[in-house]
């Protein structure tokens, strides 16, 4: 079976998100999921790939869980 | 924020997995994010926005894991 999902991120801070998000990116451990991070403007795009449903929510909550660390230590370095 | 989520199954069970989910389309409970699904041929669409990515983390996994098992019955049923 064949998964695909496509997550869209409003928000100013897509580019040093993505940037910080590089190494996860380039070191990807497994050959069940695969992900793209892409920025463009002001929105964030996730898309993860994935054989089943177990890869398709680990990988994503994953990666969401990295996006939503990366938004918060972004918000503080705006606040500081 | 603004996030979305489309999640795109290729399965020959996209209308008995539709179906056996009306229920819980139709009780959805909380506002800060809701859900789309929808069986076109043998593709299943799960749309999931969400104001935060909290909300949006639990609710793509609840529905995951609701379209799991729904996956695993109709598979079941099929061998039966």
């Amino acid at each position: 079976m064949k998964l695909v999902t496509e997550s869209v991120f409003e928000t100013d801070a897509a580019l040093s998100v993505y940037r910080s998000l590089l190494p996860e990116i380039e070191s990807q451990v497994t050959d069940r999921s695969s992900i793209d991070l892409r920025p463009e403007g002001s929105y964030l795009y996730l898309t993860v790939e994935a054989d089943d449903l177990v890869s398709m929510r680990s990988t994503l909550n994953t990666w969401l869980r990295l996006i939503q660390v990366a938004l918060e230590v972004s918000a503080l370095a705006d606040n500081s």
